[in-house]
């Protein structure tokens, strides 16, 4: 198979597949929030049956996992993970709607489509398919046979996926799964990761009750003199929990951690030659890292790193002027990413005991699911196929020991007992915030390059 | 002049005083909001002149004040202070429509009109303009020249009412000021009060910026192992101003508050004998106080103590489920009660000089207009004829050196010379609160116990 028809095929339908990555970020698929969860479902169920797959829609204690396959009659098998759920929008102002696909010339990237989940990762998501299809129309068969499962609460902590992966494990057998993804920063340099931090979402709440403070609305500011404040209860013991250099004062959360191993250590070394910080900064909006600017030093922190956030704090008047009020409940919403070595229920043993330490029966913890993080060597042939994909294009892929987000791949890798490799050309940004965009040029990139890896998967 | 014709009239006419109330509770004018503003302004200054006074509402550079007056020929003047704004009912949640003016029948309480303002303060306001007019019809002119200066941003923490108050001091001449309002608790008992604490108000705020931190965006939450946090900086830098105890951390902050004056020490005393913690609990939705339950200790406490409080926190992802998100900007609204002696210049230089002490470039601090307490003697005659005319109905008032709530009385007593009483028969409660609420029968009360007080102070 020459792979020019293939790449001359994308290029000829390409308005078409775009049309395909519009038509999935038009449709909002917000777990969060329910919204058009079963329409997208759907709309994954149909796409995979008209490319001759079988599909099917499961039921979880949440929202659905789309799952199926398409068997080529080829020796090696491909599961493709992917999610079809975004992050709500609440709150966000963004320079277009962002459920309408439109696009935009950006300032520094070019012209791209802006939505929620374009990059995260309904674009990818919709360039898998293109590239099947363009692959069955130019050379008659896949190259590989391929699994999906696509689910609906990543954004969730991909709460349900456990349960499914578990009683599927024999269905999902493969050889590896893939995860595409744009991989590309915004200079164009290709980016892979061999990993992923896991993480342990939480809500920890103060409300008025037996130890004092208002118990079920919020009074009049006056009584603060004298009635004791949930909101002065949460700040003072989640001050516990952080020093003034943002260090972590939970004791334990760090016992777990492991130094990197031999081969994280070569990767870091070259990592470290080619590392951008500025492009980073650049990318978070930022004007400075916490940590000095040491690359190596600054590589560490970000890859080895646990970290305890504040996603979100609220309670009180948050409206405009002045209120004066004693709330009656004030909340705050955490994360700990898990590095290496790190174990959901080790994290939660450390919360639990830290706010026991404190003494403080008005503090209460719920923790979500939470997950641990995944690695894959770098040795792997999944890998190394993704890997010859990207050099094949002319670039060379700068590889990371894993990333410093999170995804529940330890079910792939742990459970199922696969290597998996996520990426692919193309270039994204803002996930998770306002003016989330893919380029247009990178989403075909993007399908160029996963052409390429399916062959030299399928011949590895 | 008999006040038992006048009390028949009031009867008579009750159905109808009602409708007034009903009429100023539904006409919602949220000064925080900017809802309904003007027209409120206009009803009031209606009712005036149909009334036989002067009115107009005068412009200031927030919402304007309604001012006036009745010339009764008369030797005495009373100056009638109002407010005409209410709270915000943003995010409560309500029994009934909080601008509906309906009637509920209470536990405890009894039938009572549930509405925003209908306690703090329209329902007493109303039920003014009902003993003019009743006092009218009744005796054909009033016993006292009345004036009239009702303020549209009491709930803003009056930051116009100063200027305004300054550039009529001429004009507002009078013997005495009085500020209509529900002074019984649930038992029946009137409460009196002397005084009032002041209030500074201010938010403070943490955002990304040179220090580090996103800068305009919240940004992916996985950043927050490198990129500093505003959300952590706000929590440290709040928690340096409390202690577990909420002991208030500030330096000199307490610096000058004075003890209680030989008048308040006496009625202390006296207080401390019919003062009911177990009320006010109740009143406030709260099973214990901050303090050891000592009558006479929780009395110095709530009336001596300056507070300070957390209205209000927020920032990051608030709304249902997981986000992870490093947000790039948290804020607090909160607020100091001013004890006697204490001034808001004092107050702003403390809350300045704890920040600039923490060295900490990243908070920054806003300050809304305050205003210090105020405080009136026992012994004027405008205090006493309210207390003769509440025991001309055969209650012992029980007398309060000052209240813990705030209001800009320094106005009168420092700006313009006058001695103030406040209160009047009649019950409500939850100011600030949902089902905000003021008790029929208590309406009737209070209005033969304020025409009571105006012969009381016409003839002393």
């Amino acid at each position: 198979m020459s792979m020019d028809r293939i790449f001359a095929r994308i290029d000829a339908d390409f308005q078409s597949h775009l049309d395909r990555v519009r038509a999935f970020v038009r449709q909002p698929s917000i777990s969060g929030e329910g919204v058009g969860m079963a329409e997208m479902a759907e709309l994954l169920r149909e796409t995979i049956v008209r490319l001759g797959g079988r599909a099917e829609i499961a039921a979880t204690p949440g929202w659905p996992v789309v799952w199926g396959g398409i068997d080529a009659g080829r020796p090696k098998t491909l599961l493709l993970y992917g999610m079809y759920d975004v992050q709500p929008v609440e709150g966000e102002e963004w320079m277009v709607s962002p459920f309408a696909g439109e696009t935009v010339t950006l300032p520094d990237v070019g012209p791209s489509i802006v939505a929620r989940g374009v990059y995260n990762t309904k674009g990818p998501l919709a360039g898998l398919f293109n590239v099947l299809e363009t692959i069955q129309r130019a050379d008659g068969r896949l190259p590989v046979n391929v699994k999906f499962v696509i689910e609906g609460e990543e954004e969730l902590g991909s709460r349900n996926l456990p349960g499914f992966i578990h009683a599927h494990r024999d269905a999902l057998a493969a050889d590896a799964t893939y995860f595409a993804f744009y991989c590309q920063d915004r200079h164009g340099k290709p980016v892979l990761w061999l990993g992923v931090k896991g993480i342990q979402y939480f809500e920890v709440t103060c409300r008025g009750g037996a130890w004092g403070g208002p118990r079920t609305r919020g009074v009049h500011g006056s009584n603060a003199v004298w009635i004791g404040s949930p909101a002065w209860r949460l700040v003072r013991a989640l001050a516990t929990m952080m020093d003034d250099e943002e260090e972590i004062q939970v004791a334990g959360l760090r016992d777990d951690v492991i130094s990197p191993s031999a081969e994280d250590e070569a990767l870091l070394r070259t990592l470290a030659e080619t590392f951008d910080p500025a492009t980073h900064l650049w990318s978070w909006d930022a004007e400075r890292f916490k940590h000095a600017d040491d690359r190596a030093a600054l590589l560490r922190h970000y890859l080895y790193d646990p970290t305890l956030n504040i996603d979100g704090i609220w309670g009180g008047y948050t409206g405009p002027g002045m209120k004066t009020l004693l709330p009656h409940e004030v909340r705050a919403k955490m994360d700990v990413r898990l590095v290496p070595n790190m174990e959901p229920e080790g994290v939660r043993a450390r919360i639990r005991a830290h706010l026991a330490r404190l003494g403080r029966e008005d503090i209460q913890v719920h923790f979500y699911e939470g997950y641990p993080p995944a690695k894959t060597s770098l040795n792997e042939p999944v890998v190394q196929a993704l890997i010859r994909a990207i050099r094949s294009t002319g670039r060379e892929p700068e590889v990371w020991p894993h990333l410093a987000g999170s995804a529940p791949f330890y079910l792939f890798r742990r459970t199922l007992g696969q290597p998996f490799a996520a990426g692919g050309l193309g270039h994204g940004g803002r996930p998770h915030s306002p003016n989330e965009y893919a380029t247009i040029e990178g989403m075909r990139l993007f399908e160029r390059s996963v052409a390429q890896f399916f062959y030299e998967f399928a011949g590895a």
